[in-house]
């Protein structure tokens, strides 16, 4: 395998897999009031847009990297909607 | 301009944008706490070798995209590590 394509796949690995620590972090405690709110729509949104993109293009790679972040970061954007919700955090 | 390149580039700009809020809200609140360092450590490492593939690959695009992303994702690893240091905040 060409060195620009372990480096591909590596950045793809690492920016999927980054979104999980955060996610059990905030599963465990349960707060989010310093994360952003707008961020997590926009990723989520642009998230989404990259599992069509893929889709489209019927690149395997990118939907399912795109879909383990968009589970991961849709779990950080849901535990933050519901804080907002009930007026225990920011946006 | 074709749709699947549209969905593509929406794509890349609002994962991209979408550190801009968090950035902001860190810079003015400097409270990091809830943000888990394991994430923008791995995501950090993961931006940096897409500017790197983008390079080899010579697609301005990709390059672009990374180095904005690299900088707003960059600037809160940066206040992240600043308050672990201090030890005001925990991973």
């Amino acid at each position: 395998m060409q060195l620009t394509s372990i480096i591909g796949n590596a950045a793809a690995f690492l920016t999927t897999i980054s979104f999980l620590p955060q996610a059990l972090k905030i599963i465990r405690s349960g707060q989010t009031r310093q994360l952003s709110l707008p961020m997590y729509l926009l990723f989520v949104s642009g998230v989404t847009l990259w599992v069509i993109y893929g889709i489209q293009e019927k690149q395997l790679p990118i939907i399912l990297g795109n879909a383990v972040t968009l589970v991961l970061s849709g779990t950080i954007l849901i535990y933050k909607l519901r804080e907002v919700l009930k007026g225990s955090s920011g946006l």
